[in-house]
């Protein structure tokens, strides 16, 4: 019997707790929940709540601490400490990851335990797990997808409704799809954190911490029937590449074809997707957060650490570097700058216009990604409500 | 270093020699090649072939036998034959899996071996782990998908390319992706043989030997144009639920809702779908057969084996059991008879008809789907050329 310990009982603590206490398979039953650790005030809830972390990391019978705490502090010495307790963490938080990814795995190994996080990218999708089995055999030259369900419900909504960003919004908000802040998920936090996770795993890396972002704050249903008129959706895409030992990654909205599998994704569902040497693409589909799958994910790993699963070691490798030259593809942008005004920030690469629906859309030719997230700031000095999307190209 | 004899070096067999001895990952090179089984008359080609399996099954130092020789004998003798020697199997046959899967574990478990099988269904994704590491939490209540390239090939480029079924099975031959002998792609016996193996292990049961399948040698233009005027597309599905201790399973063209995932699947792809209970629905796409990716799932099983990754025992229950009222749904059939003689074959369960491009299409109640491919033989002895397609569900 493994002893589990949860950090946080909230929707994906809470989630924990009940798929190892409905102990509904075999290998479930060889879990069980030992403490629960909840703010003085929550205490009463449940019999196994306390509130101080030394009664858990005291405890010796105690396997595996479960963080579901989100945010840096206090979840960044709470893993410390569990590890150097000789206890192994199972986390959910991408925040935290995203930041201390090398440094926790340094920890686990020095104290001989495991330190896995399956459920910080992509939810219950076995992602992280499909990235490290793909390198086993392949170098991975390109990650990409859909990997935030608050954005995606947004952007699916607004088309199917034909209703503004705030309205849809606020219906996320409603059906607790999206934070009352809701700032990490329609700017494209949530997913460069998980791109940072994701990137580093794929390619053998330090954890990137700069990657352009540029979420969807400033969308407009005009943009959304603009990109229907030319037979494309708008797509929030999390989007990194790999050649040799360059590598780079950037997270923006990008015009793909309606026909394609990520335009097809709908509602607060996540697509994950990989490119291999021998095992070409290969892509991942399902529960990007809730409850339960984000649950499903962290028992899966307390699974494979209670069966001894042999899991792949983080070795970032000093001779990979990020380079900026390795995504470029062609902008539409949304402003109401003048041409003038556009043509003096984007320079030759302003490529041409056209008024829609009475919004001017101007087109880049090919440039870097990099350049066009950079000239996008320019942008917003002169007109806050602008907003671009990267045109995708087909083989990328 | 382990040691693995390939069984047959044919495109896939080949593959896994071409990925071992390109060592190209720290994993890869703790494997090597040490025979290759082949026909007395191919030994020149390369230095480790030999044309008696004696020769692998008495050499000690063999850790592995890779059978891609495809079909039943003499694979089956194989397998069984290096179990018992004490060799673990990995397989890529899905035809003699589906007929021996029980027997193949049996002998596996009775010799302390491993027998796995991640390439039996759909090629180089990891659907086979995704069941299983499924299943160790949830019950799988539905698993169905696209399990066939070769005829997602057909119904893509028929659409896309407004030609006639025999045009492009032709083209689908001239580039490698269709046999000289196109049955058991286009008639669904390859997809049956698959959908059989993913049954068994999605719901613990016996492998079900008598799956209704209907496949796509009968299609037309002019269904795939219908289907494009109902905004539809027709995908070849491989379908099965559970409930309970009830399962069944099916093999037919579906109408999809033209913005669905699996109406995204194009060209030679493969998609494959389960439900569980915590995880939700869980989707993998990738490339479902060919050279590398087939190789890419049989080294993956190699590295579970050198791993000592844990694997699940197949154990089927007694008490599960073929139910044919779990599948019901309305059809489509495309047919030159009369309605009256129609009326005679479906009774009241015919609803409707209509003309589309000189073509006569009937449509039918939700029926069960047992009964459906029941009568659509009755229909065939009279009109040798009708076809039919199931209307997908939703929420199935």
């Amino acid at each position: 019997m493994m002893k589990v310990a949860i950090l946080g009982y909230g929707t994906v603590g809470s989630g924990v707790g009940e798929i190892i206490m409905n102990a509904a398979t075999a290998d479930v039953k060889e879990l069980s929940v030992s403490h629960i650790l909840e703010r003085s005030e929550n205490l009463h809830r449940h019999p196994l709540m306390c509130d101080d972390i030394q009664t858990i990391l005291q405890d010796e019978s105690v396997d595996v601490v479960v963080e579901t705490l989100g945010g840096i502090e206090p979840a960044h010495t709470f893993i410390i400490a569990a590890l150097k307790a000789g206890k192994h963490v199972v986390s959910a938080n991408k925040a935290v990851i995203a930041v201390y990814l090398k440094e926790f795995h340094e920890y686990a190994q020095a104290h001989g335990v495991k330190f896995l996080y399956e459920a910080s990218c992509g939810g219950g999708i076995p992602w992280i797990h499909g990235l490290a089995d793909a390198k086993r055999i392949d170098d991975i030259d390109e990650i990409h997808g859909i990997f935030n369900g608050t954005s995606n419900y947004i952007l699916d909504h607004m088309g199917k409704e034909h209703q503004p960003f705030d309205v849809i919004l606020h219906q996320a908000q409603e059906l607790g799809y999206a934070e009352k802040d809701p700032g990490a998920d329609i700017d494209g936090i949530d997913i460069q954190n998980k791109l940072k996770i994701s990137s580093a795993i794929a390619f053998d890396c330090d954890v990137p911490q700069d990657i352009p972002t540029f979420g969807i704050r400033n969308i407009r249903r005009e943009d959304i029937e603009y990109a229907d008129s030319l037979h494309q959706k708008i797509k929030l895409i999390a989007d990194a590449r790999r050649k040799e030992d360059h590598f780079y990654g950037i997270v923006e909205p990008q015009l793909l074809d309606e026909g394609s599998i990520e335009a097809s994704i709908n509602e607060n569902l996540n697509l994950t997707c990989l490119h291999g040497t021998t095992i070409g693409p290969l892509m991942f589909y399902g529960q990007g957060a809730g409850k339960l799958p984000t649950a499903n994910a962290i028992v899966q790993d307390i699974i494979d650490i209670q069966k001894q699963c042999p899991t792949a070691a983080f070795t970032p490798k000093a001779e990979m570097h990020y380079d900026s030259a390795l995504i470029e593809h062609a902008y539409v942008i949304r402003s109401n700058l003048e041409e003038a005004a556009m043509k003096e920030i984007l320079g030759d690469d302003l490529k041409q216009c056209c008024a829609f629906r009475g919004m001017i859309y101007y087109q880049t030719k090919k440039i870097s990604a990099y350049w066009m997230h950079d000239k996008m700031k320019e942008i917003l000095t002169q007109d806050k409500d602008a907003f671009m999307m990267g045109i995708r190209e087909v083989n990328a």
